[in-house]
């Protein structure tokens, strides 16, 4: 992976998460992002953790902190990553201090990636509408009634935005994901 | 709570859940039933058993599948009850015997109750378009974009449709299904 993924030397970039993210969706974007000479913020509305899940049930590890969600904007990064797990993404869509953190990416036409039930949040911040993108089999509805056209592919790529559908897809999301980072 | 609700003395309820389903709104919507008279059918994609959750976080407890889902319809029901928790609503939306069993009651236009995350399969069936319902918060603009109107109410009744919020709202919600199910 580190060979193929283009190189983001320098760059930082934000992982918004909270409890009952999808463990490998956090862990190997960070990866990742790493690999790939960039820097990877854990962001969160809990102040010091988070408690990740596997297969969305099975209680995993504990994840530190790195900036509490209201101490940080989309300026102090280079892309954003929001990763999947139900229990996540259903809480960060109605937490306004995410959606105004995600929505800055947009107007500021910085990276972002979105992958399992990671795009739930864009349905509240009017960034679907128009677009072509992919998720979780069961967001479909959702995102279709918000305006987009949901495809199932590994990672679709639509005007700065990359999603995919769930954790077998991570390589994919992440090349696509750096390579538009390293292009910006 | 039993002096106050209807009677549904002979009428036979089904509540449709699966894993993750929040405890409570199985459980106390089973007791009201009980109480009113009535028979409680759980109904499951799972053939024996399945295990709730408290607070969508807490494993809870494990409870019996009275019958699985493919082997009775919306005939041998009197009404359904779609009890919430995240992942049991985030699963049973895509289960197309799900939807085809929710579907079929209101064609034979029999009561219907959903709280919390429970209506999210009702976006799936063309069930929502020009009602008035309420949900837990996290679905409001899923609704609003099927085509509902979403208020913030401890129970809606909109046309044999009954919503509710969360947990909270339970007697309001167990109240107002019981009596539509008395007078249908």
């Amino acid at each position: 992976m580190t060979e193929q993924n283009a190189s983001i030397n320098g760059k930082t970039i934000a992982l918004l998460v909270t409890d009952g993210v999808e463990q490998p969706e956090l862990t190997e974007p960070i990866a990742a992002v790493k690999a790939a000479g960039g820097t990877a913020v854990v962001v969160s509305p809990n102040e010091k953790s988070i408690q990740a899940m596997k297969g969305d049930w099975e209680h995993a590890d504990h994840f530190e902190v790195d900036r509490q969600l209201g101490s940080v904007t989309a300026a102090d990064f280079d892309g954003l990553i929001l990763p999947g797990g139900t229990l996540n993404a259903d809480a960060l869509r109605v937490n306004a201090d995410a959606q105004e953190f995600v929505r800055a990416f947009f107007s500021e036409h910085k990276p972002v990636a979105a992958i399992c039930h990671g795009p739930w949040i864009l349905t509240e911040i009017s960034a679907v509408a128009g677009r072509t993108l992919t998720s979780y089999g069961s967001l479909r509805t959702d995102l279709v009634n918000a305006g987009a056209s949901w495809v199932d592919e590994a990672a679709v790529v639509d005007n700065g935005l990359v999603t995919s559908r769930n954790p077998n897809d991570l390589d994919d999301f992440n090349r696509e994901f750096l390579k538009l980072v390293a292009q910006s």
